[in-house]
């Protein structure tokens, strides 16, 4: 065989765009439930398999990996994008900005990395803990087992907090009863696992607060132009999507003797908005009355209230429907991706 | 111990707001499903877990119990609202009034309970079943075996046929082939489990329809103006989902004279409506054709008959939409709510 | 007994209107998926269930068959209607037409019935296959393990490749490994399934691609006036849904003098459309600036190059909605089907 | 049809004898479980079956029911012999009799009905409960949920603990914290649930320590002797088993100069017997040396002790072998039997 | 590519020992299970692969396949040796001889090939069935569907009815109620899948009663003596575990004045025997009394007895063991082998 | 709060002894399975539970971590035992001898941490592979990803390697498709996950052979005596089931003048052995024939030339019975332990 022919390097010059997607449980099914509703539905042939395909965008290549794996990945540039926890970017990004935020609340997947004691410590708050471990003759220095050993170590450095990290593999929570360790540092979401396991979190022990986030390698933006445009194009579907399942399209039928009356009914109404104002259009009835249509766009949040306004300025009929995307004139994200690079 | 400091009573006097549904099995995921899609989604952490959030109504706890234990949580007043099957609530809502039905038909959880035989039983209905018995010499009363006595014995005693109860645990359906009873009084959505054991429902021994309703503990409407502002807001999202779901928006493209002249042609159709009328807006054709668009709500039974309608006065380009809610200038049941308290 | 009484002949002098589904697996809950999604829910009570009812159109019975049955039972009429992968009726079909396709793509279902062997066998293509055949001196000839007998003999001898088939109860993937064929014919979706068993499909081995298709007894159309006025309401509802899937309702706000320079902005824009123009609605401010709102209708895949198409005309707030169905003037399957009779 | 040939109290007149079994979850399979290891497999046909064969006792109709319900069953004489545990037997065997325990420790299904409070409260003992009762000045009687208000209410009552029970459907687990009850009495096994839900039960609050059991209709017994003797044949069967589950057979190679002074060493160790004496065989060895084989039957408990204590007085190569019963001359349960008939 | 060097036919030429097992569902899990208990445990890496090993018989290569692939595969010499159900056997075992059955009853997996209708058919039985046929006018033949078509086929017409035979993909139960076919012939263990679709077996519609059994290709046996010999092996072990599954040892203490006094007395007992005679051995006691041991080996059937004529000869502490084969002087099967070749 | 009362090091200064076993996935399982079959089941309350009893030994407290988290509790001494992989041993029972091996090889959990590349790469040796990575100019170094850092480096060095290890969470198997890597080390047990990413062990890369194996903190067995007892208990328990395992009870009655004469035809056979000899007993047979029966424990992997054996000698009902465990004169594990002390 000729040595030039095989050269194992070949997987890093290559012309494809990845994006990488956490590869098992909860994560995964919530990062393809939210690609599928924000219009980017991932065909996955079946569980074993870690690569797919995204036929909305058919350039990019999508492959499964765990989390932290996903970010060394990004990280070393063999892969382009990726979606991950917060917590898994935190801990594994590095120091040298290879990896750029693109967007950093994609509103799922939240959970807190946090310090957690055995419920019968008398210690809930750092100053306590710190107090403790100072004045004291320490026996034993104290062990904090995690899997989030660099943003653990320097928060509790942060916190004056002298302590010796403990690797561990799993079920971290049973590690204090063990003996294994004095405290662990875990994920945390419902808080259940934690009361399972008589331990509580500190009241200030909260290392990061995570959520998924939507990242990339910052040279593969720099150097392929077809990476930063999927980056836009990924971006735009994301924002729309997301501000788009924040409001409903609200439409009610007004009695007023003119649109310009109507509007200005609405205007002194706080909780009436839209984008920019109503649109308005008449209403024929078979009475001859005249009505006009107007349609708002409302905050999910601020629907009942809105309703309210509505019929307090002669409105009826209100009909509410879904809005799967809303597109501003510019996102934002995806300016400030320019500036970034 | 001070004897004044523990008192098993505080969990009486609260001051949340609460809400039980039901913990298990279909009823659990019908019911969740229902508020989800009326856009009261339910965040329970885990299914161990039987306290959960809430998050549009964030007042409000709310908690997971059997159906019959929800009936009696809200009767006694340790629960201010419940979503249960009505054939729990007539079962044990007791004859003092404390329970009020909010809304009686949340469409879901269809099922009846109903008196069934062995298949080879001669007996079809009630009054053959009454003949049987009070002609012939009985060597024991015709056992019923039923998980509801209260209204299987009222349901017996008002046509008359004698009968002792037997309670039972659970597969009700063995119980005639055993001998432990002679008939059953179970719920009967399908009717499988029936054939599947050689039951057969008598032609006329249905003795509830039942469906999930939602109702509250009087005493606490009228003694609480939060709980009653919480059942409006509830009644509110529930009322404008179930309407909302049970119509389409209807949009057309139509030729025509004038926005008049289509209303008219419209008004003509019987299968086209909406809620007042027609709302017109004005098309511009690349061909510079007069048209119009046309907005109505269409019920879904009548689609099919609308759209064609619509073609028969010269539509085109019917474009359906799904609606979330409808809300009207006064919603009935929370008119009614202040007449019943 | 007399004699004349009892005639098992019966079930074949049936009045209603039967529609058959696939009874299994992934199919099965594909065409649940698509009918519902239609507004033509299924109500199953259980999975071992094998008739049903569609509560949209109370006049028709559903049942549950495999495929290949589903396909025999609409040939010999004792159903009416099907839905089925293409492959199942073609192959099932027969010759002489008492099958009509009525829709042949409900974008469902994809795979590929294909040729496939060992991976390290030497061929990859249909001729190379044939001349390896013809030029050597054959020990057995080609032995080809199948559930298709009649798509894949058709096939091999279009190509003039001599074979015998194999007929297999299951798993035909391990079938060239243990020597019980030396190819196979299977159904190829993902690939992976081969992959696992190390075997290729042929380059150009495609028997047929396939998808679920909808089809009907032809004899039935033609005598029972009440199945074709089903078949017509079934495809109404299929078509429009279809339409419906691909599209997004586009709500923009422009600024512009007039409804009509807006339009002649928009009509210079390739990638803005609507099924026949905007429509257009004023939007009042409350800075009393001139707004107009405009509607139009576009396909998904050019939902990013239409919104791009409407910033470019000073479109803002663009709002994307779902739709649930597009009905067209008439609908074209529904006027090939009279012909087609 | 004549009245006088249908009569729904035929099944009371069998002819069949039947064992009625717990019908679902751990109960069931662990029922099912302990009468194969003893010989006497059930074959259920599938899980929605509620009737089964028992192939060694091919007399016998096995059949499936809640365990309350098999309760009332065998009490009411529908049912000849039940398995169940003692928990639901003393809740529901009446005053009169009717019920036959026949063996009262199968040695499985361990559990008991225990009285549990929140952890929160400060009180761990019954008099420490009594007294607070009585003390205060009490708002609200103390309530206790339950599924076994007839032990739980006879339980407090000789306490002399007033109390008013609240029956309840389910998940009692949840009732303190949901102030549908003060405590609960409930099953506890591991006491995990108990800590998942905050509760503790009371140092002395057991109501009753529970297992399977095995029962029957003490009027069958007395009058049909078909009856009587398939009690005992179960019987024969579970107490060898039981038995034979707690010892093995222990052979041993001894070297010694005779059969006599071997037996008479094994005399001298404390921890070597055997139901009369050992069993001795001579064992020829290649070498010529003189050994025999001794065999002992040695309760499980015991082993290890017994191993060292054959090594001790010369035994080596200690084979250890299963046995499946131990008969002995007269079952003590059979013979009491009799008696209690 | 040289031609000589490929050839799809080398899997014939093989020289491995092949044994071929059910590839899915209850008799894949009940065939492993009677190979581990009878010694010969197969290594299955994981449910999708197909192909394993056996550790106790390295030399043999085992795979799976459908029951009906397996039959193909073992009359065409792909595979060696087979196991399946005698229905798959009888029905592919085609005419020439090419299979030879090595065990015809491996004591598992029994259910019956049995014809099957509606159960409101006033049909009981074949002469019924055939004289309804004969003497009325026909309006259409008899259409029997089932995947057996060669042993309905020929079962029908040994009895003299018409039929066509209707070839189904499955869930045939549902056949007669679609109309798709008349009658069924198919495979029924506990009868409750007929029940469930309201279908009865004929009185006298067994076509064929079925268990596992064993096969081989007897051209295989006869030419390649390496396959005799493994046969010869897998005889062994098979009919050795299924003697020593159906009896016990049973050692019993017995007082006696000598080893032959005992032996007498047992002799007279018809429940005692043994393979020969009674295994005595002396045993000896603290009290000194004169004592043997005797072993006996009981069928399982007649335990119970046995424990009592022990009993009545003076027998007590009757200690019973499992049993894992019985050889035999000459197996029976392995000696018709040498003679059916 | 007093200092002195809280510390937080109580959790080491236990007094209980602790075993640790795998608490997930197939090793769990099996441990589970070989300690219930040693006679020493563990009572594991709930899937959720961390901490379990051994009834056989009440003095343990069994928990359950990962492998990884196993190996350092108990090198840092909060546990005393342990069972686990040895590759999780060896990765981490550090250098300074905390952790003695106390047995090596439980028999089950076998697999091999092994170095797999690319099935297309043309290397298949570490040679090939070390001259290839010297020879050219490297791009960059072999990335090599795995989770046992620590055997795998010292393995690549020990063959002049030069390598970097990446690190990763899981799903190593994709790492060279994805470019994450240019090869994995990981355990290998089946190699079909090998298999289904395309992947191949290289055939000198086994970098260690792995099984389950029984391992405990040197300082505790020193220091605790009750400690050392119990690990001489445990391993007699091992020890003893293991060699029970490996062997059969073997009885044969044998037609023969005399004892001797039978032992002296038993011993000419090469196949015929026992631990020391045939043990010896008369059979009495009906018809007065001379009998012997002899008992002998044949290893499993020679019943078959065993049973042959016998046969030859005038053997014939060879009755063969499971054996639950043999102890030896002195457990040679144990005596090992002190030495290694």
């Amino acid at each position: 065989m000729e040595l030039g022919i095989w050269d194992f390097t070949t997987a890093m010059n290559r012309s494809d765009i990845r994006l990488a997607l956490p590869s098992k449980g909860r994560l995964e099914l919530a990062t393809l439930d939210f690609l599928a509703s924000a219009g980017l539905r991932v065909d996955k042939p079946n569980p074993r398999q870690y690569f797919a395909r995204l036929p909305a965008l058919p350039g990019l290549t999508v492959m499964f990996q765990r989390p932290g794996d996903i970010v060394v990945s990004v990280r070393e540039g063999s892969v382009d994008f990726g979606i991950a926890g917060l917590d898994a970017v935190e801990e594994r990004r590095g120091d040298d900005g290879e990896i750029l935020l693109l967007h950093e609340a994609l509103n799922y997947g939240q959970c807190a990395l946090a310090l957690a004691a055995p419920e019968e410590w008398p210690v809930h708050t750092l100053s306590h803990l710190q107090s403790q471990i100072s004045t004291r003759s320490v026996q034993h220095p104290l062990r904090v087992a995690t899997q989030y050993p660099r943003l653990t170590s320097r928060f509790l450095d942060s916190h004056g907090i002298a302590h010796v990290l403990i690797n561990a593999e799993g079920t971290l929570e049973v590690a204090p009863a063990i003996g294994y360790a004095d405290m662990i540092a875990d994920l945390v979401s419902s808080g259940q696992t934690l009361r399972d396991n008589r331990l509580r979190a500190l009241d200030d022990g909260v290392v990061l607060r995570s959520q998924a986030v939507f990242f990339a390698n910052r040279a593969a933006l720099k150097s392929r132009p077809e990476v930063l445009d999927l980056a836009r194009q990924l971006l735009e579907y994301i924002e729309a999507y997301l501000r788009g399942q924040e409001n409903y399209m609200v439409v009610a039928n007004m009695r007023g003797d003119s649109a310009e009356a109507i509007a200005q009914a609405m205007f002194a109404q706080p909780d009436l908005g839209g984008l920019q104002g109503p649109t308005l259009a008449p209403v024929i009835t078979r009475a001859g009355e005249r009505w006009h249509s107007v349609t708002i766009v409302v905050h999910k949040d601020r629907l009942i209230p809105a309703v309210r306004a509505l019929r307090a300025v002669g409105g009826s009929g209100v009909v509410v429907s879904p809005i799967t995307y809303i597109f501003e004139e510019e996102p934002e994200r995806a300016r400030r991706l320019k500036a970034n690079l």
